[in-house]
């Protein structure tokens, strides 16, 4: 298979995904509202940023991942399908972080957003690894050997969540998804390493000098 | 009409309907929140699970035949979005599975689990069975014997989910989703039987050798 | 504007708004579950159904109106987004058809049903009048005559509908949805009048003779 | 990255956030329904119609900016990220004034309103100047003269939205989405300048003369 459908489709599920995190917003519904009312909301606001940063970043990585093959094996396919499944969670953890940050339960909340995101990041991880182990077959421009001196920087993005979630259990839930915020924000400036800055063929050619 | 709108309207009814999916995991709400909560939930992720994979690989096997012609008509759009139909619907006995499986109504939320399914096995069957009847019209690639040879692996699907359900009825709601799990987990590996690994035309050309 | 981001972001609007009728599945909840209460839910499976093939002839009909042109203008795509405006409230008609069908709301709720329906006629009439008198600007392959010879055909549906509405107001709103579930089941085999059956350049060159 | 990838992603997106516009139309639920209570219900349909055309124009305007250039890097889609984390979170105001429009809250979720007005027109200001002065490296057809000379139009948006929202507050909740909503009627015909009408290479080929 082509890797243009399983990149359609693995958008349409991003797309979606990102889109759902505005049902975090919604429930402020039958209470009396004022600005006091949608200040106090604020958790919902905070969550809805991290996990919007978050998805957005995660699907550029995606892309960068996709961009050095030119087709798509099976175990491809499913390394994808149980990565998306756990980004299409994303909005479940969010949820419970928006309504549960300032009560007793914030620090379960937080835990559950870190695990889901660990247990993304180790996705990630076996999707890049694949591919630089499966270079040839999958019809990647750059040698295998190129891929595989990438494979460290793909795993370190699971042990900083590592880190935010046991600062959720032993600190405190706020520092855990301040913690999250802030390494959605590092990596969108700098991003995950690349062997090559552009995949070549991805690119659409210069309409003028 | 050819292929690509309908399968990138296809996709993107796939890509939702997988997404939809997250919507059962969210009601945990209102109540006071901690581990315990979070596990005794047990049943939301499983069904997750189970119909998350399920619409993958039947993302995937929608592809597989699809790929196999040069363009749609009308008969085979109808027989698509009878097929549609059911995909989309796939989130409402899950849904009902989450909340019921370990109270009394786990009989009738897994039973009508089944029964969905048993009815998206009879919609990919009639969509093979019409692609390999009409293979000239469709522009197919390789001649209709060929696919016609595959019609009874398309069809077996069916009677494994008949066995489910006849299971989560006479035995228990938790079998008959094991199974359905179980089902979903071998289809990852275990492909249904295709005439030619990979449809003429649909893999990207080779940037390098 | 070239029709493929148009005719790409209507396809995702169809795609989501036929997936959000799921939604019309879901709210049985908490009640005890079992076979009783499933089948007398049988107004949402109803409702479902009828919605779910509407929708998908809709973006069959959206489909045949837009490979006859080249590229779209702004007129063009302001008369679109009226009918889509029209295709994504269905979900709402749809529930409340779903809850009320039974109850003392039936009849306005599938009269609701029906100005929504006639509402979106009159978009599709608006869009291949559009389509119609501006042929040549728009780059259709057809001669304007052979166009506006279809115009006629595209008003039938807003008067079928016209008359479904009239009768769930005058005699019940069973058979009022009965016949709007009617009018998609003819539509799926006899398609609206189209003066070519296949646009030219719509069709994916055939990769054999 | 070439900018078909990101245009994919931010149509899926901007089909996604139009669409969940519906749920705004069903909480009507439970109570009994009669022609009154539809009627009364009157801020639902008004809300809806303001942000389904507002959210189409933006996506009209979106594509407008990115079919000036070649290719997409880093910092652009940063900053499109932004954007796109505005226009998802349009729901959740638009559910506000749904609610409370008539209430005492009107003034709150009329300004709410306003303010992501306000911060989605500061996003594509951001967009717009970006390009403007990164044209040659993102393969603009234009001159950087040509493209900068439209800064002023793209900035003018965000001036009506704060008037818009002054309105809201100071004078009444109904007048500010009343302006809202002329906005949007007003920028369905007039759209904002650009150096060029139509961008060189986006129509498809005439397929006559």
């Amino acid at each position: 298979m082509s890797t243009g459908r399983a990149e359609a489709f693995s958008d349409g599920v991003f797309a979606v995904a990102i889109t759902v995190l505005v049902f975090g917003l919604l429930p402020i519904g039958t209470r009396t509202l004022d600005a006091t009312v949608l200040l106090q909301a604020w958790p919902q606001y905070f969550a809805y940023v991290v996990s919007f940063l978050t998805i957005g970043i995660m699907w550029m990585n995606h892309h960068t991942i996709l961009a050095h093959v030119a087709r798509v094996d099976r175990p491809l396919l499913v390394i994808n399908l149980l990565l998306l499944m756990g980004i299409v969670a994303i909005p479940f953890p969010t949820a419970l972080v928006a309504e549960h940050l300032r009560d007793s339960g914030g620090k379960a909340a937080t835990v559950t957003y870190g695990l889901v995101m660990i247990a993304i990041s180790a996705g990630f991880a076996a999707l890049w690894v694949y591919v630089a182990t499966h270079a040839v077959a999958l019809g990647a421009a750059l040698p295998p050997e190129a891929l595989r001196s990438s494979m460290t920087g793909w795993t370190l993005g699971g042990v900083a969540y590592v880190a935010g979630t046991l600062i959720a259990w032993f600190v405190s839930a706020v520092a855990g998804m301040v913690i999250f915020g802030a390494l959605a924000v590092y990596y969108l400036f700098e991003h995950l390493p690349s062997p090559a800055e552009e995949a070549p063929g991805s690119s659409a050619p210069e309409p003028g000098p």
